[in-house]
């Protein structure tokens, strides 16, 4: 262990350093810092422009002899530590058998865990990639899409990509991610015409026909869910009429909904879907839909293999394979290889008093090691 | 014509007072002005406070020998003026035929031309009372009610009670209101349990409980109208859920809705109509109404008839009698005696340059009169 290192001081290294979302600069010189000296070559660029940006992002090759090229992804920035903290959000501090600080599980310490893997991990059994952007939390408009591009400009392309989100529920290993749902937001806005309620033929009611809209989409049921995935689903999170007066018939009512779905969707599919229901009520309707990602699977394979391998070799445990909860930069990645999400345990992640168990820190620095010898074999 | 009453002079005095609703003071100097010289005994009080009120009314009695007493009900409060007129809202001034100012149509010109219509009226012929107040564009909460109250404590008790609001719809004469539809405000209030989209087991969304609420009384009928009133219509006025994140599942959804009823209905009964569907999809869901106004209907008989015959005498035409609209002060005066409706055309009513035409209330006048003179027969 020549360059021996230890994730608990890395982590803190990182922590100390402010980083919310949006982040450049110091977090990525302390990361820097720690890689060059591995063998490393550290590439940093920073894009976009405010309020969006500016983002760093940070790409670090070390090329092996072995023809095969693991990837490791991950951010540095972190969510607003918000009030009520029981110290400062940006000064480690371990207390008991855990580590404090804004960034301890999600995802700080899993990138000090990964570090502190390659350094034991002999340089010449494969190669190795990081890919930290400083925008993961924000829109990431100007993150990962803009390492993937970079990296393709380069000629770097990993075989497979492990994410470090914190994927972990109970314990340290109990969860892998091999997907995750897409989700799209959908706005419908039904027009009408202003009345008096007391001469309702002189008016054109929007609401009637929103909840008519709203009554068919509920009937909806997008699949039953996969092997994989659980049933894809529908959730209205918004109606908004304003009329604040009793007597009024309003002009327009408008409805939000979020859909949350597996690999049997795709966003642009479910917008059409919603506007088909939506103008056999009221063709007038307008139809508005965001995609936030679509939906991405690396099926149970190689990859999922060797990291359920070395989970088991650590922790006994045999990893769980998930494809629920939220988004995440997998989502860009999997354009590239096979995409797995494994990291720390999730319960404090985006909370106050947000902690790492310093245990957890090491073993999972064993297990990123476990995982790069496997992968290299 | 011992005490002959321009009701254009009347009206401009009336006008030439600014009186937004609620009103005291000035107004009622200038009406208790007139009706002295007439051998009116005028009473005033005030009642109510900040923000309904101070309110004024006045009770105006002339003793007539013959059995027939004979009440007409107005008010001198206007709705604010806005902003945009041609002249001064509150300087009354004849430009062409017509005579314009807030209150020349709502109905500060009506009440100009009963008094005119009084003052040609022998006083012998029966009892003419005034049952006047300065809150009916308000809440109404110390108007017409405070009035009725003291009408009862002073033994004051009309046989039949014409309301001067304007319901002349193309041409002075063409409608009579012989009932008005009741009116109900209700709200909803459906509780749910905030979430996280992508976790919706752990969530109770409350809209779509709240859409197969509104859905299932969207099909209500609640009648198909009766000989004298349209079908009784509910509409939604406002849906607020107030969910400004995407990816939220709110904890509660509100919707408000109008009904207008005709007297097939009592408001009570519609609320607990409302509840009762709210209940069968939510149980916990809150139902809340506010009753404006029961509905009433004066069935045509004999004071619509001598109504009718003035109109007639005077303009040729037949009015029809009608029991649309929105809600007025007749809705309480109908608890004493039979009422009807007639005044000024409508069509300037609460906008901006209000006006009358010149002739319509010298005609008005004289209509007035002959109702007078035929009720008294
Ligand atoms: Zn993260
Ligand atoms: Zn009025």
């Amino acid at each position: 262990m020549a360059h021996g290192i230890d994730p608990l001081d890395l982590a803190k290294a990182l922590i100390a350093v402010p980083s919310v979302t949006p982040a450049t600069g110091a977090v990525f010189d302390v990361l820097e810092s720690a890689l060059t000296p591995l063998g490393f070559t550290v590439e940093r660029f920073i894009d976009g422009i405010e309020p969006d940006g500016p983002v760093e992002n940070l790409l670090a090759v070390r090329p092996g002899k072995g023809p095969v090229h693991f990837g490791f992804a991950g951010h540095v920035d972190v969510v607003p530590p918000g009030v009520g903290w029981s110290g400062d959000a940006f000064v480690p501090e371990v207390r008991g058998e855990s580590l404090y600080g804004r960034g301890a599980v999600d995802m700080k310490g899993a990138i000090a865990a990964f570090v502190a893997a390659a350094a034991v991990t002999p340089p010449e059994a494969g190669t190795i990639s990081l890919i930290i952007t400083g925008d993961e939390e924000g829109p990431a408009a100007f993150g990962t899409r803009a390492l993937i591009e970079h990296m393709d400009a380069r000629g770097v392309r990993p075989d497979m990509i492990l994410v470090g989100e914190p994927t972990s529920a109970q314990r340290l290993g109990d969860t892998v991610k091999i997907g995750r749902r897409g989700s799209v937001n959908i706005w419908i806005d039904v027009p009408g015409t202003q009345g008096h309620v007391a001469y309702p033929h002189l008016a054109d009611n929007p609401i009637p026909k929103l909840v008519r809209i709203l009554a068919a989409i509920d009937t909806v049921t997008l699949d039953e869910g996969t092997e994989w995935f659980q049933p894809s689903n529908i959730e209205f999170t918004d109606i908004d009429v304003g009329n604040g007066a009793t007597n009024v018939i309003p002009a327009s009512a408008r409805a939000r909904l979020s859909i949350r779905f597996n690999d049997q969707h795709q966003g642009a599919e479910l917008i059409q879907m919603i506007e088909r229901i939506a103008h056999d009520v009221e063709p007038g309707a307008k139809v508005v839909g965001k995609i936030s990602g679509e939906a991405f699977l690396t099926p149970p394979g190689e990859l999922s293999s060797l990291i359920a391998e070395a989970i088991h070799a650590e922790t006994d445990l045999l990893p769980e394979l998930s494809t629920t909860g939220g988004t995440s930069d997998a989502r860009f990645l999997h354009a590239i290889c096979p995409v797995v999400e494994f990291g720390l345990t999730n319960a404090t992640m985006h909370k106050l008093d947000e902690a790492v168990a310093v245990e957890d820190l090491h073993q999972l620095t064993a297990i990123y090691h476990g995982i790069l010898m496997r992968a290299f074999l």
